[in-house]
């Protein structure tokens, strides 16, 4: 709890006079002014994040937190066994999974978080263990874990980020991977937005409507059973959300507290971001959505966060493949801002003092 | 004419054998079917194009081309001193411009290629010297080129891809330069959806919508003085294109004769792109639209087009900014396909399969 406290108190609004600064650089680069759309807001957010007019975006690099989660397998309505979510985590530790190729793509590293799989498997070293424990609990009888253990999962997810700081650490991406987890997030979403959990329940990685109907009762069920406090983002994870989650929340903690912007992946991981943005409400400008996942409800999210995601492709896959994407769309962005030369120093018409 | 007529006729539709390959490699890699949603439509239309189930983005190009339009100088509803346009090309050879910045981000070389850049400048010798003339000529009160230099710019983008296989090339983005080519690209997009111009004319750079309404008065005289040919491309280029939008439906046409996907800028190249598909409909397949432009009316000629754009940024900069974003979504589709293990590679289990 201190260093969720602590954490939590290190937390700045971002700095105006740096996005001031970048604001006007914008204005003086030989293109006409605003002409980079959303480029051009994403600079002078990083450049307000981290407390820099000209931000670096050498060192990146994307969380993906990893946990089980018994409520799918024991009320039936899982896509995949949950074996797969240590199979993964394997897939990734040996380069061969989505987030990989992705990462690659936006030059970032992967750093692995096992937060509460379930599955025994033989754990690299390079994975880091911030285990709570064995899989949430089944949340449509009572709470996924303590409140002790939801205060250890959000702990475990300041403390892989804090850890790598000593790597470099310029920007973060965040995003799980864990067979189930959109159940406890269409719950955590429908929380928050006081919407019913039909409208913010989904296929997953792919159910029939049919299973879909009981994913919604199991979750209607969960919120009943367990009624979780909605200003007490600490109750609600520890009611009806999941050890990933709570570390997911707790990174975007970690990076916000250090000056480091947070590009979140897409279904699961923004309701992390929900969580994370009730614990303290500076850190909704550190997190920059990265794409409108399509799974249903994901946008009544994005809404209740007054955001607008990056990109909308599509994606469901989760992992931190879509953050990914966003972290390369943020190099764009402060690449604009740094190497495009400026009216004066280029030699062009400043037509904006013609 | 020759190297048009022997360009277009080389042009082959996309490789249904390579596409339905990587349709059946999409369903094996280790996540759920279908969740990389267009990135891995993408990879499939990559893999036709370049007729490889496996295609390669290692070579990538932006060719920026410039050229110069009296009309807006003469008819006052200028955005900016025509003087910029050189300006310009002079600050992408020195790297300073925003097409520099984005072509470094996506790892992109940056072809600049003049077609007919007004203002006299010292031309760099790596700037192509495919010039037709000194801008294209008032095309509200006659022609912008004759028909056979409308045909040398569609032969002089052509040959600029031509010339540039030798370096490699395994994708290009097709953008451009040129104050006040918002108007000819109005004009082609007005004469192909049938729409009133005031309904695909915008403020381009910056105008006011006082000199909006100016504009779409003479992009009005433009089409009805000219009367262009809907049914030949050539006549439409020559009555109210411009040399740097023939340059661009050139290096699409030849491009797309050598397997070499296109990604298309943003609301003039997609003028170019509707000629294009006009002078041999197969070009279509080869066509990526990168963005959805922030001017008046690109959605009408995506429409048109049949196509979405990847990208909705709010962006309006040209030069291939957007071009730049869109092949960067292109690499991160191909690496996709091509570095995700396959579940018997990974050891996942195929749910599909259970």
């Amino acid at each position: 709890m201190d260093l969720l406290n602590k954490t939590l108190n290190g937390i700045k609004p971002l700095d105006p006079g740096a996005m001031e600064k970048a604001r006007e650089r914008q204005f003086k680069l030989t293109k006409p002014p605003g002409s980079l759309g959303r480029l051009e807001e994403l600079s002078i957010t990083i450049a307000g994040i981290q407390r820099n007019p000209l931000p670096s975006l050498e060192k990146k690099a994307i969380f993906t937190f990893a946990g089980d989660h018994h409520v799918v397998f024991e009320e039936n309505i899982a896509s995949a066994p949950m074996e797969i979510t240590a199979q993964q985590v394997l897939n990734f530790v040996s380069g061969g999974g989505a987030v990989n190729a992705l990462a690659n793509h936006c030059g970032a590293r992967l750093v692995i978080v096992d937060m509460g799989v379930a599955t025994p498997y033989d754990r690299p070293s390079i994975v880091k263990d911030k285990r709570v424990g064995n899989g949430a609990a089944n949340i449509s009888r009572g709470p996924a874990m303590t409140r002790e253990d939801a205060i250890m999962a959000l702990e475990g997810g300041i403390s892989s980020v804090l850890e790598e700081l000593e790597n470099g650490l310029d920007i973060i991406g965040v995003g799980e991977m864990g067979i189930g987890n959109t159940t406890p997030a269409s719950a955590i979403y429908s929380l928050y937005t006081g919407l019913d959990p039909a409208e913010v329940t989904g296929p997953g990685a792919g159910i029939d409507e049919e299973t879909i109907k009981r994913k919604v009762e199991v979750i209607r069920r969960a919120i009943d059973i367990n009624n979780p406090r909605r200003d007490d983002a600490i109750d609600v994870l520890s009611k009806i959300g999941g050890f990933e989650i709570g570390g997911m929340a707790g990174a975007m903690i970690g990076a916000a507290s250090k000056g480091i912007p947070v590009v979140v992946d897409g279904f699961i991981s923004t309701a992390a971001a929900l969580l994370a943005e009730q614990l303290n409400s500076d850190i909704s400008g550190y997190l920059i959505l990265s794409h409108h996942s399509a799974e249903r409800g994901y946008g009544h999210a994005a809404g209740f966060m007054k955001q607008k995601p990056l990109l909308d492709l599509g994606l469901r896959l989760g992992e931190g493949t879509g953050a990914a994407l966003g972290i390369s769309l943020c190099d764009a962005a402060v690449r604009a801002l740094k190497e495009i030369r400026t009216f004066d120093q280029a030699g062009v018409t400043d037509v904006t003092e013609l």
